[in-house]
């Protein structure tokens, strides 16, 4: 959805601008502001080396109120020490002030080159800009604007009733790979005009990312910088949820954040296809997770992907390095309808053949019974290609 | 070392022939026969699917002796259920019937195509060849005939003295890869005329396996049919080893599996360099393991080798989501003796222009100091490039 009408959400207003972080002028700053407090939520990196702008907002998303957000790309800020938390403070303070609302209240997220010391002198010149600039029609602008090594901008947005009262959610997001320290990190920002309880969007937003954000993978590896921001201004007036609207919600946020994060792999770093990896029949939870994350995660499987070659050996091995609990003679491994593995054997070349030909598609699902137990998981990975091995070995320029 | 003369080891013989497994009438068969009854110890996959031969091997090398080791390449016997395991039986038993010595004696090793039944019919055909030509000089040949996507042969050699006696130990390996089903496994076999008890070869063969091949990393991946054996037939007579003449041997093993280990690494896929990867100062040994494991596994951080780039960000990212002890701050990077990080952050362009210089060589050291505790390990890897894609996409033929 691109159309900017359908993706205003009342009560907020957006702008993008170029401040010179980026090369060749390219929007590289979004401001998104809402005219009333919002409640506020947050999903921060689980790296031990954590970006300035995740401490920083971090601390200011604690009392789980927000007025804006502030984004930048081409300079991560990690890896930058004491002048890369003032300089996160500087940039949360100086839109605070133009805003009139409290440093306290601006959240701070950033993208692109590790372990440099951000251009204070530019970022300060663009905030005025943004402040002013500020319209209910810029998302696609911001999208834009948060945009690294992406190919295309990622928005989604969906519209519900609630008590009678219509809401919106609109969300953007940006990410090609897990991390890319070049031109790193995933970020999301969602925002809506529901009425929400601090504690119901926290639980919503955790329960989404884990289903969504968190079984996606291009690399294996985890940023620095990902965070993931959710705010809820109140404008559609609607009472207080009921169990069943809240559910209803968390289905929503969930959909808007799993169409962002199959964008992501979609646009994952030389990705040629999308690839669902779906394990069931584990003998418990984590076992199910474990595995789809190690055939998920296979250099030799994902290579085999791009090559579309339904090399199922590369796939037992995974599964058997996974450390859970596997009887090789029961499983069965399938590509889309189509089984190539049964009984922990291959199902001859008339099955491969026709698995070659589902997996040369952008996208098929492989799916592995491992026949232990009733527990099952789902994560989304892409293929490993030249293009990638490009992109991540040119010299930072 | 490839002048077969300094190879030989008293009481073994080797041959190799071509059964025909490999296409073009590659060496594809190998047999390692020792006069004497040898002491025998192995290490074996931990991967949870185990090839055919190695579940024979494990079970015939339980009683610690062993007169031969059948290897072939072409076709790795894994996956191949009931029908498989008879196979490795029956090489076993063919194999040893014209020896005239116990099956029991006998051990196997087979790398190839996952997947798919050996061609019993050539390899009982070949083991009679394999028999005749037994001779002291084959050892090369055996080298050759273990190769799979190996680029060369990898073969080292040692020469001790205990006990006023004269010994030798020659060992040869196999592997591009941690795993390829394609074109599987790393296989070594070594074998000495020292005269050693099983439990003091035990003991030697599990520590200088832990210190070289469990120390490797080509993309991360397990085989299911890795597999190092080692015959010690006691042609030496030297008497019961002292402590100080078991450490001594201990070493010398410990040298040879290194050796190996490197040129595995060195012909890893694709692979255009070798990176010590040396992690130190870190506050438990396991944490020591688990960072340099992390960093030498990272696909942006090899890509980053690739490229020559001494791109630390991506170095600071990898040990942040290793799920070690770390204190951003106190964080040091080094390629071979040029700091790149200091406290955390950069030491500037003009250390890594002179790091990106180091990193254009075929070698180099990746050094990280955590400044956390006493602890350290090393990780031998290789770089990923272009060509690793190549090789591992393109479909079985």
């Amino acid at each position: 959805m691109t159309d900017s009408d359908s993706l205003t959400v009342p009560g907020f207003r957006v702008s993008a601008v170029s401040a010179g972080l980026k090369k060749d002028n390219a929007l590289d700053m979004a401001l998104i502001y809402s005219e009333r407090n919002a409640v506020a939520a947050g999903v921060f990196t689980t790296n031990q080396i954590q970006a300035a702008p995740v401490i920083v907002s971090r601390k200011h998303i604690s009392d789980n109120r927000a007025r804006a957000i502030i984004a930048n790309s081409g300079n991560a800020n990690a890896c930058t020490g004491e002048t890369g938390l003032n300089d996160s403070r500087d940039t949360a303070r100086i839109t605070a002030n133009l805003l009139g609302v409290s440093a306290n209240d601006i959240l701070v997220a950033s993208t692109g080159v590790i372990g440099q010391s951000m251009d204070m002198r530019r970022v300060a010149n663009a905030v005025p800009r943004l402040v002013s600039e500020l319209s209910e029609e810029a998302i696609p602008l911001a999208a834009k604007a948060i945009m690294t090594t992406d190919s295309f901008p990622k928005i989604s947005s969906f519209e519900g009733h609630t008590d009678g009262k219509r809401y919106r959610i609109t969300g953007i997001a940006k990410g090609a790979g897990m991390i890319m320290p070049n031109m790193a990190t995933m970020l999301c920002f969602i925002i809506t005009d529901l009425a929400i309880k601090a504690g119901q969007l926290e639980e919503a937003v955790s329960g989404a990312v884990n289903n969504t954000f968190n079984r996606i993978t291009v690399d294996g590896d985890t940023s620095t910088n990902d965070t993931v921001l959710v705010l809820a201004n109140g404008m559609a007036g609607n009472s207080i949820l009921t169990e069943t609207e809240e559910e209803r919600f968390s289905c929503a946020l969930k959909d808007i954040m799993a169409s962002l994060a199959r964008m992501i792999v979609k646009d994952g770093e030389g990705a040629t296809k999308l690839v669902e990896i779906h394990v069931k029949g584990a003998s418990s939870k984590s076992d199910a997770s474990k595995a789809a994350r190690t055939v998920a995660n296979s250099n030799l499987v994902k290579t085999a992907f791009y090559g579309h070659d339904p090399n199922w050996g590369r796939i037992m091995a995974a599964l058997g390095r996974s450390g859970i609990k596997i009887r090789e003679q029961d499983v069965e491994i399938f590509v889309d309808d189509v089984q190539i593995v049964s009984g922990g054997m291959g199902c001859g070349t008339v099955a491969e053949t026709r698995a070659a030909e589902l997996m040369s598609k952008d996208e098929f699902t492989l799916a592995v019974n491992l026949n232990q137990g009733i527990y099952q998981d789902k994560i989304v990975t892409c293929d490993l290609s030249h293009e990638y091995i490009t992109i991540n070995s040119d010299y930072r320029t």
